[in-house]
């Protein structure tokens, strides 16, 4: 396998990696798919890095990498997916062609999604939607990581939300965030360095503010964006991916039994609005003119278009894997 | 009048002021009892000191409180109501029974209201839909007072966003919150006292951090909350509320144009899910174990708590007027 590599090369290499580890090649090809869309589009923190934290939950038998989705219609408008402790992917993938259909249907329509293992960038899952025109959010609970602002102990996920909408001749605006002020991936790289993490990010075990990576780990908590605003929206997502789906809580956790296992076992909520059914709103023109409005402001750049930027090279030079991406894959494929 | 009144006293005083001021008695009702709800609940910001501002908003000519709203069945799932420049309550009030049958039926539902004029708090317009069992959510835009992130010049209103959940046999959960670090009531207060406002909360006319309340005043900006992140929020509502509804972006504020107005022309988007259509997600039982894991990680309220005491007082003892506060109820019913 060569150092500079096309999209599609990169994506049936990492669904090769996935099957060799006992996934259905089905479900292979949906993970692969945002593993390789992170990869093509610089967000690394959510491309090849991962594959060894997908391994290993599915060495550790804590995710079912065989495992086939339940779609099932609960309400005119409204779909509930059975993951089966299966990847969220394959559970999205199935239930789809089904929720689109709702959206331009009804106008409106949401898929609860449950027992799911969301460990990809959350971004890919809606783009497509916004692509064909709608309005789309999504958001996923996952590990107990993050106290509730006030709290003095982990409860909720970094419970991340993503958002697109359509443009007509443009791809879409997307943004896609986590909930606390940091990441854990950023918590795990200061401690293996000896760093400290900015103030007002980390909590210690007794739920004191501290700047030191290793307390935030050994029983500590990550803390919200925007202190008690950034709560509320994480407490939001932990009620519609968590208790409307009926999956798991964060603070459900159970994966400290299955060693090794990384991904987390949680809900995820996806809601389509079709903009093009609200009569007279002129949707497509309008929103151009607040992107205008925004760029004269003198923000250089809306949400994903670095990405888009990345993506262009990506597809058309290939993605150069660097030595140690080169020698992970090596590793998995052997 | 006495200086204390009951709610509905107090509902009543207010509703006759509205009518006293060219508003139609049934719009009168709407837009009281969101007033007096905010003075019962202790979020006085939003109460009787908001008073002057309608009534100067309808001398101004810029509000119509004779409005009609006109609600039109836009999809199975989708509502779009017309407020015809009134108050945003009517507007809510007139579409409430159609948008409560569609999420029910549904699942999931959304109102999408334009050309309304939301100048009360968010959470009286979603608290009464999580009491009868739905998980509601609401946005509004307003008049251009945020920067974007990065930006430099305002472009953004204060965008709050409101969420309820309902719970059984307590009144629900229900946040409601700005996009912005602080309240523009905040700044004026502060500009008034000849206060600093704090550190990250405000940008001057160059788009440059200051902590000078008149320079935000004066052509400059709020700053969104938890930097980039609560902008991407902000963001999402100005879309939701504004693009999806065809009301007015906060860009678009014509209100200069007329002099007194201070209640901001925009849209508004609610959505209601039915936790109940999702099979097997035991909603209503697993959702207090939430609260629990919440409460035992040390946090001692959860949003809306400290309201609904203010309420039971208020229910019970009536609520005491300040002096400020009684000269204005008797000023604006003369």
């Amino acid at each position: 396998m060569p150092q500079v590599v096309s999209v599609s090369e990169l994506t049936e290499t990492v669904a090769r990696i996935f099957v060799r580890h006992g996934v259905h090649p089905d479900n292979a090809a949906a993970v692969a798919a945002t593993v390789a869309a992170a990869e093509r589009d610089g967000s690394t923190s959510h491309g090849l890095l991962r594959l060894p934290g997908y391994v290993a939950s599915l060495q550790s038998g804590w995710v079912d990498g065989r495992a086939v989705p339940v779609v099932a219609e609960a309400a005119p408008g409204l779909i509930a997916t059975d993951a089966a402790n299966g990847f969220a992917q394959p559970a999205l993938h199935a239930s789809g062609p089904l929720l689109r259909d709702k959206a331009r249907g009804q106008g409106i329509a949401a898929l609860a999604i449950r027992d799911s293992h969301h460990f990809a960038a959350l971004w890919p899952d809606i783009e497509p939607f916004a692509a064909e025109g709608f309005i789309a959010l999504t958001m996923v609970n996952g590990r107990r990581r993050m106290a509730v602002w006030d709290g003095k102990q982990k409860i909720l996920g970094t419970n991340p939300m993503a958002f697109a909408c359509p443009r007509v001749g443009r791809p879409p605006l997307v943004w896609d965030q986590a909930s606390s002020v940091i990441a854990q991936g950023e918590v795990l790289l200061a401690a293996e360095r000896g760093l400290a993490i900015p103030q007002g990010a980390g909590l210690d075990a007794e739920g004191k503010p501290t700047i030191d990576p290793r307390a935030v780990l050994d029983g500590g908590s990550l803390v919200p964006f925007g202190s008690h605003k950034g709560s509320s929206i994480a407490l939001m997502i932990e009620i519609l991916a968590g208790a409307l789906t009926g999956g798991c809580f964060s603070f459900e956790d159970r994966s400290a039994a299955y060693p090794g296992a990384q991904t987390p076992k949680a809900g995820q909520l996806v809601i389509l609005i079709d903009p093009a059914r609200v009569p007279g709103n002129r949707y497509f023109e309008r929103i151009e003119s607040l992107f205008a409005a925004i760029a004269e402001s003198g923000v250089e750049r809306l949400p994903a278009e670095r990405r888009y930027g990345h993506r262009e090279r990506a597809l058309r030079d290939g993605i150069k894997l660097s030595d140690r991406n080169w020698a992970t894959l090596q590793r998995l494929l052997a």
